[in-house]
């Protein structure tokens, strides 16, 4: 029996990967914050008792949008995930997945970030904490019998993401029929629709693989590419607005992941393409804006 | 004012460095691990009331000899040292110094290690910890408003050194008259008395200089020198027996570190050459056989 412990499993990626966990044949606990929080002593101990895991998909952070790039929260789950790793390799758990990202990278590249290859080093706190998070568990897991893979997400989007997000304020712009203002959008990133995600993780959880892994599309699309396919798919591109916001300073020129291990050895590729994604999320907008 | 909480303050380093930190003017709270223990999840916070420090000298870690490189014990100590950093910043602390290793960079390499060039690889749970540490809390220091550098210890040796390391049982076996049994001895280390490694660590915190920096004499050593050197201030090289016991498996070749940084930015060099040191540990060892 497969029984998986989740985290976060009430955020935005962890509600889209309980489905495709339990299609995978996981017994799937996910406890929400309010019944186990990780930050506290004995959080993490508590949840590997009530689920007797032998799984963990570890996907829980401190993710406010426009906080969580410096915050000192990120230092706090460091140790919450520290914590949780330890307390489910002494419960005897087996293979474990935690959520890494894309801004573990260096991220002055162009080339598409590869795990065996692209230099780590962090721009942001938020980075150099996930970074940090793997540079001991890795070798902790090796010698702890814990088999440990670590998905570096890039960019997503999706129902429940948080408004002020770009694809979601572009998309809820659109479904609320107001303009949608964006940055001149040259910017090249790796997009994937959240449902996408949520599988990929599954998968990843679901296979042997260790170490890094990226979970991308492996597909490089400007910032005006997404935002235009969004107005097309609306039928509104009057409403768009490219270039009405000044350039986010510091921000890299191309993000986008090599998605070999994630194709060759995990053998996954998104069911959803970009237009697809994109069109799955400007419906989810439309549905909260009912009376238009 | 000056006021330090040291951390560790009654282990190898840090009973060497209470002294040079009061000739500085530090007013020194250095607690007793029995007194308060920094992996109870409200150590740290009780350590900071009590002392409200300005300072911070952390070398506390789990440092038991043979066990500490592998232990699971390092990520127990890199949550607890985040905690204390976290804590150490909410209470107003100014400037923090932790203790590093050599033990963080790549071991593969002949050249001096560089704290600005040489790749940060550790072959060693307990390096990867200490890398780990300071990856994340660099970043986090910076936006903290917490002047934060980096002390990479080297080899030391003194007084209530672990009996079972190079120089410890060299230097007791000599004092106690009888065989002292090593390896072949090739590989090459720098070495420092530990009241020169307290007192480097004393200069550090009462600097400004920020990141890592090596706390090394810049010299390297063979180890047949060092035992060779301990054999002929005891006068009695015939107890020597250099190549009894075989190379230990995976030990980098030469482990010597540049000590511009220590010595240009700090003003700081060793007060005992390696003989003075040498002379001096076997000096403590044979005051503990005081029969003979």
């Amino acid at each position: 029996m497969k029984r998986v412990l989740v985290t976060g499993g009430g955020g935005f990626v962890g509600s889209h990967v309980l489905a495709p966990l339990r299609e995978r044949g996981f017994e799937v606990f996910a406890p929400r914050s309010a019944e186990i929080d990780l930050l506290t002593p004995d959080g993490a101990q508590r949840a590997v008792e009530l689920a007797r895991p032998t799984h963990l998909l570890h996907l829980a952070w401190y993710a406010e949008h426009g906080h969580f790039w410096a915050s000192e929260e990120n230092l706090r789950w460091v140790e919450a995930s520290l914590r949780l790793l330890r307390a489910f390799a002494a419960a005897g758990g087996q293979r474990a997945v935690v959520a890494g990202t894309c801004a573990e990278y260096a991220w002055d590249l162009e080339d598409d970030l590869r795990e065996d290859v692209t230099a780590l080093l962090p721009a942001t706190l938020y980075g150099a904490a996930k970074h940090a998070l793997r540079t001991v568990a890795a070798p902790w897991a090796g010698q702890a019998g814990v088999s440990l893979a670590w998905g570096r997400i890039f960019f997503l989007h999706g129902p429940g993401e948080a408004p002020g997000r770009l694809v979601a304020s572009v998309a809820r712009a659109l479904a609320a029929g107001q303009p949608a203002e964006t940055s001149s959008g040259t910017r090249e990133i790796d997009l994937l629709h959240v449902a996408d995600v949520g599988a990929a993780f599954a998968a990843l959880l679901d296979a042997e693989t260790t170490g890094p892994v990226n979970v991308a599309s492996g597909a490089g699309c400007s910032i005006r590419e997404v935002v235009e396919a969004l107005a097309a798919i609306a039928g509104r591109p009057d409403l768009l607005r490219v270039g009405a916001r000044p350039d986010p300073p510091g921000e890299p020129p191309r993000l986008v992941g090599d998605v070999t291990r994630l194709r060759e050895e995990i053998g996954w590729r998104p069911a959803l393409s970009l237009e697809e994604g994109l069109a799955a999320t400007l419906e989810w907008w439309r549905a909260q804006f009912p009376t238009r």
